[in-house]
């Protein structure tokens, strides 16, 4: 059995291949690409009993991953994150079989460290020496210190608004940090001017086709955490929206594998945003296959802020294959939910998730989500990550005092 | 099979034994008390093999832990964190079998995660509704997350200096949270009055005997993850010392449940402090069985900032057992060696953690330990906990800048 049965790569938008032996970013037509794999050969020799005694990382699917040699594999441990019980908060929402797939229980705290994973391993082996990126923040801590660990330099420029613990991780790992006064779309503009002067490999949100195959673990491992049974629902914070596609993406490749049985309906995707920056909403509303930019973006959960996506396309398709749907949440609401999630769970997430947890409170109530229906929510970091969402005040003792 | 094998309590001071089936704190001699299991019972029924199909967290050792019935178990998904290659700090510091045991990758980012996971599950089988606990903010996060998850409530001291982000956790769960302008062992004297007077569940370091379980399956793991063999040496950050008499108490019943061939030798344990609180090294070099309190104690690496550890005999006999030592670490070295683990390996470790690979360093050069050895280091937790270690200065550029 070969480490990997990636194929080629191919253009969802026009189908144009291109190697998957080369570095490739972008198709011709624009569009981003992605990776297409020998999934009727491997059906034949692979099956969930190859997985049993594999560690509990996200390499155990190395099959359905881009990198060819075991030996470019750089890895801090990452994926099989837990798929734990919300009973109480589930009661709360009458969704009594509410789960949550936590990804802050990675390396870097956050669902990041996937994309990094695979995206700077694949980057290893096609010769890569130094990559270039624009980051909300998360995306650029994994990536940099992935990058570290590959013996590669990066070079990340974050808004300046950008949670300030990702600037230490990225200044830690020896990145080449700048911080800009403005969004990750002018940061953006900032690396691809770099890139294209220097040479150096841009690794932007789906400029890279590499990265969207770590997250698509995400899927892989809840598949897999159900014993092969799909759930109904499933949630994701969307900003860039990969991990939404790579979802997708997964589930799609195990119904090819036949891993699950050919009866069993995809889960509805749900995209959820925030009421400051929600152009997938406002286009799945409307029922339109690419989203507007949205003007004057904000919001507290600063990892969906992105006004426009270059992937938004894809996360659509999902949606309207599925028949999910994409929903804005609140942020002052998310920040209450942030609050019962940790009284009632014992989970601190981060605002994206506690977006998330709000959307399924919301299409409960709307009736959109059913009582008996299982829902998966991604949390997708660690909430110690972005400490001034939390508001408080404590009395202060002294030595000797009593309670 | 029972799902626990624990079979009583007894103090490791004076024999006395316990119920494991009431509320126990520490033995009328003062010395905390420990729990047995029948592992000879256990043996005939019990091999690795049992463990392949089971899931990926601490839970999966259930027979060696302390809570009886499955319904108790309060979980986040903790445990199994990775064990991971660190081939090129290992190769700069001439120790090339260098692995790092990462206990930032679980929830609340820390190793406390582990005896909160076990000790709130245990309580909960006792039938506790409140309890207490001083801290120096990580064990407090975890434990009162994990009190959340039960539905019990409690109380947090912590010193007002902890890592603040501590706090939010604390806060974010619904604890009763104190801050005291002092250290913890003035924490630790509130709490004890406030826990007599109102008949709070005391949780305060060893004072409840079941933490040390939790901590106990850093050591099963490590011994799983290098497939039942034990490495030559373990190096722990040490405070309460709590892990250590865990990892310890770990291995002795491998191998009297023989999963390990009786000819190995035992790792070497290491337990690294800083010099600016090393009641531990200190009574070490003196040969002595107890450490003394250690005034006016300092460091950055807060969690192990504890004067003078109600353990403090356990740990030092885990030591003279293995043939072990303990050392003291700089704070401005650990520093830059925290720096080198983010360069060398992508990764950003706790100061605790730091301090720990810093102590193989200097052991490497002094040549106790050797070059051929295997040495595992336990990085406590992730440094995204720690923001303030790192100190930055990152240029900000303006939409339309050049690098």
């Amino acid at each position: 059995m070969s480490y990997s049965y990636m194929s080629h790569l191919y253009c969802p938008k026009c189908s144009k291949t291109y190697s998957a032996d080369e570095e490739n970013h972008l198709c011709t037509c624009g569009s981003p690409l992605l990776v297409d794999y020998k999934l009727e050969e491997l059906s034949k020799v692979f099956s969930p009993d190859n997985l049993v005694k594999r560690q509990p990382d996200l390499w155990r699917y190395h099959e359905l991953l881009p990198v060819k040699e075991e030996e470019n594999k750089v890895s801090l441990g990452e994926g099989m994150t837990p798929l734990i019980k919300c009973p109480s908060l589930g009661t709360n929402m009458d969704i009594p079989n509410l789960l949550m797939k936590d990804e802050g229980v990675i390396p870097t705290g956050a669902f990041k460290a996937r994309g990094a994973a695979v995206g700077v391993s694949k980057a290893k082996e096609l010769g890569v020496k130094e990559l270039a990126m624009p980051t909300n923040g998360n995306a650029g801590a994994a990536w940099s210190l992935y990058a570290a660990r590959a013996g590669m330099s990066s070079t990340i420029v974050m808004p300046i608004d950008a949670p300030s613990i990702t600037r230490n991780e990225c200044a830690l790992s020896g990145a080449n940090l700048y911080l800009v006064n403005g969004l990750i779309s002018d940061a953006g503009k900032i690396v691809g001017k770099a890139s294209a002067e220097k040479g150096l490999y841009d690794v932007s949100t789906l400029k890279e086709p590499y990265r969207i195959e770590g997250k698509k673990t995400m899927g892989l491992e809840i598949a897999e955490q159900l014993n092969w049974e799909f759930p109904d629902v499933i949630l994701y914070p969307t900003g860039g929206g990969v991990g939404l596609i790579g979802i997708y993406k997964a589930l799609k490749e195990l119904q090819q594998l036949g891993w699950v049985s050919p009866e069993q309906k995809l889960p509805r995707l749900v995209a959820v945003q925030s009421e400051g920056c929600a152009p997938i909403v406002e286009a799945w509303k409307e029922g339109k296959h690419e989203s507007a930019f949205w003007e004057n973006s904000e919001t507290i959960a600063f990892g969906i802020n992105v006004p426009k996506a270059i992937g938004d396309f894809l996360v659509l398709d999902a949606l309207y294959e599925t028949d999910g749907c994409a929903v804005a949440v609140n942020d002052d609401d998310l920040l209450k939910e942030q609050k019962w999630i940790a009284e009632l769970e014992g989970s601190f997430v981060c605002p994206e998730g506690a977006a998330a947890f709000l959307a399924a409170r919301q299409l409960r109530q709307e009736g959109w989500i059913q009582a008996n229906e299982q829902v998966v929510v991604l949390n997708t970091g660690a909430g110690i990550k972005y400490p001034d969402t939390v508001d408080i005040e404590v009395p202060t003792l002294e030595p000797g005092d009593s309670l």
